[in-house]
C-alpha cells in the first residue's frame, strides 16, 4: 500500500508547486478502487513536512480512515462523497484566489471563451449556500452532497465539467489521476482569472455561441477529438 | 537578553522574506513579559543591514527605550499601547498592498468566506480617522489609543480578529508568538485580495450565514477545535 | 532543413520562457518562404518534451504537413492563411492572459498611450464572432480568413499593427522574425495590462491625439526613426 | 570622466533589476554639475548590452552629446529641460504598469494615505496634453517644458513632489542622486497600486485631512523629521 501513499505524497507536494495553496489550505486525494480506499493529505501539516508515511487511507465504502496515527484532512468526508457521486480517480481542493473570489460572489464561472471550452464544457457552477442544518451537523459531508446536487439538478455532467465552486468556500476539481486533477486545478484558476478581468471591464458582454464551446471542448475531448498527437 | 534581540532580528527578515514589506515599511515586535521588554526594529533600517545587535529594547511598563545606540522603529510607541491593551506576544506591521488600499478606502475586510473566518472571527475593522490633536501631539501614541477604542466600541476581541486597519494608513496583526503575527499578516494580505476581488465584479453579494463563519473558525480555534493534528 | 526545425524549437521554448503561455496554450511557427515551407510546434506536446524532430514543416503552398509522424498544432491552418495574406515570417499565438480578456469581451485595445503607438499603429482590432458553419467546417482556416477579413474591412494595414484578437479566443502577433513576433507578444501583453487598468478606473477617457500617436511610432519605425542606434 | 559613465551604466543596470521596466522603457540619467555634464542611457540599447563605454555625456549648458558614437536616449532633451528647471542629481523615466496607467487615464496620483505621504507630500500631477505644435516640433524637449509648466502652474514643488505622469505616456522621477531617483520611481508604482485598488472599490472615498499628509511627510522629511537614525 506505500506505492498509494508515495503518490498522494507526491501529488500533495506537486499541487503546493503550482502556487494555487497558501498556507496549508488545499489537499489532493487519490483512489485505488481496486484496494478499496483513497489517499488523503493529513490535516494541518504543513506542505514542508509532508512525508509518505503520514498521508492517511481511507475507505471507499465506509468513509473511515484506517488505524493511521494522523488525522486526515478535514475535508475528507467531503472527497468521500464526491468519489462515490462522481466515480473519479482523484481529487483537488484548493483556496486559490480568483476562483475562491467567485466562490465568495456567489457566481458560477461562465464559459466566455475558447479556453474555459478548451477544458471545461459549460459553465463551471456554484453550490447554493448551505443550510443551518447542513453546516452544523456533519458539514463536509454536506458540503459533498450539496455539490452532488448542483451537478443533479443543474443536469450538468461531471465528466465534462470536472470542477465546482461551493458558495463562500472555494473550488473543487477532479479527474481520472492526480496529475489531470492538478491540472484542472490550474487550468481553472486560470480561466477565473481571465473570465474575471473580462467581467470587470464588460460586464454585459454576449456569451460566446454554443457552436464555438463545442468545438473546442470536442477538439480536444471524446471520439472525434483531433488536438494533440495520436 | 541576546537571545530575545536574535528572535526578533529573525523574525523582522522572516516578514521581509514574505514578500508584505516595500522598502523599509514594516515592523515586527516581541514581547517578553518576564523580562518585562519587548524588541523592536531599529528605524529605517534596510532589512539587508539588521542584526541582533541593531534591535532596540522597550520597557513593557514605561515605553522607553533602553540606552541603545539606535533609535526604535517611529511605529514602537503603537505597539506599547497594544501591548498594554492586548497582552500579545508579538506584533507585526505592513503595509501590505492590498490591506492598505482598505485602509486608505477606510472599508473594513468583511467576512465574506470560509477562508476568512478559518483565520479571523469576524470583519477585519477599520479605525475612524484621527483628529487633528491626535495627529500633531504624540501621533503614534494617539494611532495605539485609537486602535484600542476600535475595538471597545465594536465590541470586538482582540483575540478573536488578531488584526486590524489603520484608516489612511496600514494594517497591524498580532498574536502570542511572531510567527503567528507573520502567519496573520501573511493571510490578511490574502483574504484582502479575494474580498477585493469579490468586491470588484459583485459589490451587493450577500454575505455568508454567521453560522458559517462559527463554523469554519471554531474547528480550527477553541476547545473543540478538529482541524489539524492534536 | 534541421536549421529551420531547430530555430522554430528554439522560438517555441523562447516563448514558452516569456511566461505568456499557460499549459500547452500558445505556439511560435517560422517561414522559410525559399524553401516554401514554415515550421511550426506540434500539437498538445508539452514544452518540456519539444525537440527539433518533433517540429512540424508545412507546405507555404497548399498548408499540408509533410510526412512527420507529428501532427502539427491544430492552429495550423490559421498560420497558413495569415502567411498568404500577410507575407510575414513568423507568427505567435498565445493565450495571454489579459489580451485573451479583451478578446473574450469582444474589445479591441485601443491606442491609449505612447506605450502601444511606440509598437502598434493604431488600435489592435478584435474579429466579429464566427458563425456557424465557420465553425463547424474549416474552423482554423476560418480563422485565419475572419482575421484577414478584418484587416481588410478596417483598412488597417498589417505591417504597421502587426497583432490581432480573435473574438472569444485570443491573439495572434506576426512579423519579419521571430523573436519580432514574440517580441510583440509581449509587448501586446503589457499594453493590454495597462490599457485594462487605465479602463477600470477611468472607462469615459478621451483618446490621445492622432498626432501624438504618429509622432511615437514614426519615430521608432519607417524611414525618419531617430530612435536607437543607426 | 569614465566614473561619471560606470555611475550611469550601474543606476541603469540597477533600475532595470526593479523589475520597473519592460523592454526597453525605461532610463537613469546622473547630473555632474562641476564638470557640467549628465551621463545617460544610449536610445534603444538593451540593458543586457549596457557597459560605461556606450552611456552617452550631455552637456548640462546646451544640451548637446559629446562625440559619442552612441545616440543618447531620445528622451534626453527631456531629462535636459528638467535639469534646468528643478536641479535635481538625477533622474528616472519608466513605463512602469500602474503609474503609466494613471498617465493613460489623465489621473494624477491622488494621496489617499501616509505611504503616498512618506514619500511625496501631496498629489503626484499629470501634465495637460500637449499640442500639435509642441508634437510635431521638439517634442521631447515639449515634454520637459510642459512638466516644468505643471510645477509652475500649480505651485507644486518640485523638491517635495518628485514625480510627475506625462498625459498618455509615462512618469519621470528624480532626486539628489541615483539611487533616490531610482528609489521614488519604486514607491510611485507602489503607492500608484495601491492608490487603483482603493479607487476600483471606493471610487468616492473622503480623501485624509491634510495634517495627516503634513506629518507623514515631515515626520521623513525636513529638519524636524524623526524617522530613521541620525
Amino acid at each position: 500500500m506505500s506505492s498509494l501513499r508515495e503518490r498522494a505524497c507526491r501529488a500533495n507536494l506537486a499541487l503546493a508547486s503550482t502556487g494555487l495553496v497558501t498556507g496549508t489550505f488545499g489537499n489532493v486525494s487519490i483512489a485505488d478502487t481496486a484496494a478499496g480506499v483513497f489517499a488523503i493529505k493529513p490535516s494541518g501539516v504543513p506542505y514542508a513536512e509532508l512525508k509518505p508515511d503520514k498521508i492517511v487511507l481511507v475507505s471507499l465504502e465506509t468513509g473511515e480512515a484506517d488505524g493511521s496515527k494522523f488525522r486526515p484532512s478535514s475535508d475528507t468526508p467531503t472527497h468521500f462523497e464526491l468519489y462515490r457521486a462522481f466515480k473519479c480517480g482523484a481529487i483537488v481542493h484548493t483556496h486559490s484566489e480568483y476562483a475562491t473570489a467567485f466562490a465568495q460572489a456567489r457566481l458560477p464561472i461562465s464559459c466566455m471563451g475558447t479556453t474555459h471550452a478548451d477544458y471545461f464544457h459549460g459553465d463551471v457552477p456554484v453550490t447554493r449556500p448551505m443550510t443551518r442544518a447542513e453546516v452544523e451537523r456533519d458539514y463536509e459531508v454536506n458540503t459533498g452532497k450539496v455539490i452532488v446536487e448542483t451537478f443533479g439538478k443543474g443536469k450538468i455532467s461531471p465528466d465534462e465539467v470536472r470542477a465546482v465552486l461551493v458558495a463562500n468556500h472555494a473550488p473543487f476539481t477532479w479527474g481520472p489521476d492526480a496529475s489531470t486533477a492538478i491540472e484542472l486545478a490550474e487550468m481553472l484558476e486560470f480561466i477565473a482569472r481571465i473570465n474575471w478581468r473580462a467581467r470587470a471591464i464588460a460586464p454585459d458582454t454576449a456569451r460566446p455561441d454554443q457552436f464555438l464551446i463545442d468545438k473546442h471542448y470536442l477538439r480536444k475531448h471524446g471520439k472525434s477529438a483531433y488536438y494533440g498527437q495520436k
